[in-house]
């Protein structure tokens, strides 16, 4: 604490992103990464990108990379922004759609940045607790409230709510915003971006850190009706007129472009998802379904504390989050298969 | 204005950058980039960082970057931060270091987005009146205040206060937060970020943007007391773990190492400003001071805003406020020697 800190910034409770540790090499599970490299064509449109016209301020609305989204979704270009990554577009939409006094609603155990964007904003919440296996109520979001924000899938659960589970709830919320934050949509799951031509009151946001191997260019997409655009614009340029610079302009445009490698990729994390749920089933974990790439696990005999240090020890990082409800469970991205074959063999090593 | 808007987003009153046309090529002199590019190191450090590593996250505390700014600047890394462009970073601090109800104080003529970001986080402002001859008038900051914001050289005049006088008003506002945004101090100026070590009160906001070359990189400096420091660390940890990506991280720390194409470069602009200023009040221009890298001018014959559409209509674009006091004034970015030949010429066919 500070004389000089303004109310605000002492009432705040930050987010604690996974850990990036340098002592040693690690096998990195811990942050939802990709396990794969950028596409090939991507690193080329950035590295084209790394020229004089560096000194030039970037587009500040993103055209290009807005076409191409538009085009690849089948909406129009108002119906679409980008950000400096989904995090950035979900602290702007928290401030551009849910008043201070009205309850926004969102599930017990999801992104814990939801709670610290409330903080941010003086904004007020009620989460809504997930039933016993971890799936969403989606009863429960029909009721009064000041704004919903569902992560679909969820994290850390890895579980998935329909379309039509979204749908009821977007219909029965007409009159206020419903964000549903897609960062893990590409790894199985449907996303809800097919609907916002017809609920207003919808907004998606998406990321390239995940399925697009690019957490380390920091790009954010969100989608919605223009009037819902129109609202996330005035507040970044109330902000910051360029959060996006141009490498990551040229390379995002590109990894929507190259849609080959991105299926790829995508494909082999699935393939990879499966046959590890599958392993660790047999060593008698519980692993709920996953459409994201990662899994929610835990064993009956051994507590995840324990298991998250032995395999620190053996050089593999997961998430374990010391929170109620969840505290026995660890969160495991998917890796390549040679990395997951590590992961296998040191929960041998501790079960066997 | 939408239903779904909260009450904040329909307050706002966003900042509009200057433009960036695409209908034609222009000598662009209204947004103060550099009229040269970017160090061939940083463009090398950029394209080694393009590579399979972009699929992680980026360091979320900046640690290489923010340790050679620090060597830079005889200071500790826990006196420096960094941020996607000044921008981001003085939102930041407007948020960390004022509290709603006790007047701001910056000079009526400065830097347009102050009076945004008031609106962003609801604080309340009072512009203190530049003198005639647009100098910041030190006095009038001598008294009760809820924080100060002094862009210095100021922007759109291009003045510049002394070292002695940010002291005098750092030292009477010792109880509050002082933000000297130093956007363009290394055209000249002299930085206050040797008063941090004496003014736990003091923060200093740099960018790459002008000296730099690096306008679309992003990337902002904030340097000031290490509890001054962690507030703006709080603010960003709450907002978005990762602002800045991999590459601007990795081109901004060769940009502050390559110290030699940076004094090159800077020095080829203000000498540059130099002779333009002459030639300019030879042609009967009223030229202010400038130790920034654009001159604030203004004719007795012609109004200001003929001569931007003159401008415009001969291919070189400067920037022109419709505001009180300075609807006379044109600001005109240094290009090269070349660019600002072009200028000089087409304003002899309008005045000659």
């Amino acid at each position: 604490m500070s004389k000089y800190w303004s109310t605000a910034v002492k009432n705040l409770v930050p987010y604690v992103p996974g850990e990036q540790p340098k002592d040693k090499k690690y096998i990195k599970l811990n942050t939802n990464e990709s396990p794969y490299p950028p596409s090939p064509r991507v690193l080329e449109a950035i590295k084209n990108a790394a020229n004089s016209d560096l000194r030039l301020y970037p587009d500040p609305e993103f055209h290009e990379l807005r076409e191409t989204v538009a085009t690849y979704y089948g909406i129009s270009k108002e119906e679409v922004y980008a950000g400096n990554g989904s995090d950035e577009l979900l602290a702007f939409a928290f401030q551009a759609f849910f008043d201070p006094g009205k309850k926004i609603l969102f599930p017990d155990i999801t992104y814990s940045f939801y709670p610290v964007y409330c903080k941010l904003y003086n904004l007020d919440y009620e989460t809504v607790a997930l039933n016993e296996e971890f799936s969403v109520p989606i009863n429960e979001f029909l009721r009064e409230n000041g704004g919903i924000v569902i992560s679909n899938p969820n994290a850390p659960t890895a579980k998935y709510i329909s379309i039509d589970e979204i749908k009821t709830i977007v219909e029965y919320n007409k009159d206020r915003v419903v964000i549903i934050d897609e960062a893990y949509i590409d790894f199985g799951g449907d996303s809800a971006v097919k609907l916002i031509k017809d609920y207003k009151n919808l907004l998606v946001v998406q990321t390239m850190s995940k399925s697009r191997c690019l957490a380390g260019l920091r790009l954010g997409l969100v989608m919605g009706s223009s009037e819902l655009i129109d609202a996330i614009i005035r507040i970044k340029n109330s902000f910051n007129s360029y959060p996006v610079d141009r490498l990551a302009l040229a390379g995002a445009a590109e990894a929507i472009r190259d849609e080959e490698y991105f299926t790829e990729t995508v494909a082999k994390i699935v393939n990879t998802r499966e046959w590890v749920a599958l392993r660790l089933k047999e060593l008698g974990f519980e692993v709920l379904d996953s459409k994201a790439n990662f899994l929610f696990i835990s064993h009956s005999k051994i507590s995840a504390e324990a298991i998250f240090n032995h395999l620190r020890e053996n050089g593999i990082l997961v998430r374990f989050f010391k929170k109620p409800r969840i505290d026995n469970y660890l969160r495991v991205s998917v890796g390549t298969d040679s990395d997951m074959e590590a992961l296998v063999k040191a929960l041998e090593k501790l079960l066997w």
